[in-house]
């Protein structure tokens, strides 16, 4: 990989049409580590007025293919994901942190947890996990 | 559960403001069984101009809760859902068809497929599953 | 792939001890579908005299396995599984029917149905998936 | 909960038959976190003689239902189990290490590493988690 990880999540994150409609912002990145921010908005909540649970599944699947792509590169594709939702996400600010479990030639293991923020205070409401297919060479 | 299930699933559907922007769709609804489409919007797409993971797993997420609502009611939360990432969802339109697999007095096990519609060609993309807890009555 | 599909599936199936601690016996094998049968004893039972979970879900993974196997053959590695535990697993006999759901040249989807049969009546019990590495050649 | 959590645990793996086939052994217990130990058996391999992913399962589930029994007592059910397989499961020994992630009133939510011991050495092999529905008292 000759682009340096920092920049090269950042390049993806700001390409991404819905990562820039929700905000995404990659707050660090190191190798197999990333924190990916939202802000709360009123058109990304469920009914009750939490953040969709769709939204909880595309911060963690987001920031655990960023944590991926520091450690092996932009050729990745998601092949399965989890949320387990622990609390209501609500918050003025959403916190997902990533993690590699387990790098691999052919596939790399991640894991998620997703912190909501009021007033300063980081409370967990979410955990998942992203299993990533590494994409073969074209022949 | 005195509504009707079909008015039920619409209302919690156009309350959310999530659904809303996504153009979240109520297309057929029957006892234990929804399907939920939205339209292709270029805001929606992940870095390549797929759908969205995240999307992905709203469209399966919100079906699936819908499908578990026409039969115990509205006091439900996802507790946890996972999604597998069959093929690229490129399309015009996203039809998640879901279904509850096993309902229960505390949760409610479901199912979900999500189809992408080219030119009136259906082709499966996504699969999911969601478990929803039912809220106990408060004492 | 060589091999008849059917007599790879078995010889697989008899070379693991655990397997045949377990009697597992393949009761049926078409491309991408397979059945595989196991009776109850009581050294499998869990607390409660049921089926253990460790049991379920070594059923779905296997039945799971020998689907991608009849498909891409044996280099195959499980990922990932996972089971959901729908009811108590009582019975004289368990039956998991799998299915593949996506092939593919790096990875294959699977999903399983277990039942627990008793006089002759089955009864769905668990239901999982598991997603399978097809194993690169090696240079 | 009247009786002491370690007790309790140990009750309950000392009255399972598979628990007892598969010589689970409650090494450590503490309110939300158990370690639970199984010894190497040729029994307990699957066709290239590493440990069965059935068995891989077993252990994470088990040692997940323990932690969440430390803190909620005995009337738990596992509703949903996943297991990622990062390594092949050898080793002379296996030790899984569970802990609550959060506990509640209805479900509790845990998660497990299991990892290979070989002349000393621990060697991480595989990630679980367990979601476990608390029983709601009889009427």
């Amino acid at each position: 990989m000759d682009e340096d990880p920092t920049a090269l999540v950042r390049r993806i994150n700001a390409s991404a049409e819905f990562n820039r409609w929700c905000g995404f912002d990659v707050v660090s990145c190191a190798p197999g580590a990333v924190e990916l921010a939202m802000p709360w908005r009123k058109e990304a909540g469920q009914y009750a007025g939490f953040l969709h649970a769709g939204l909880v599944g595309a911060l963690i699947d987001t920031a655990c293919g960023f944590a991926a792509a520091t450690l092996v590169g932009p050729r990745l594709l998601a092949a399965h994901f989890s949320v387990n939702c622990l609390r209501p996400a609500a918050g003025q600010r959403f916190l997902a942190r990533a993690r590699v479990v387990k790098p691999g030639r052919q596939q790399v293991f991640t894991a998620c947890e997703l912190y909501a923020i009021e007033d300063g205070v980081e409370k967990l409401v979410a955990t998942g996990e992203t299993l990533l297919t590494v994409l073969a060479k074209e022949a």
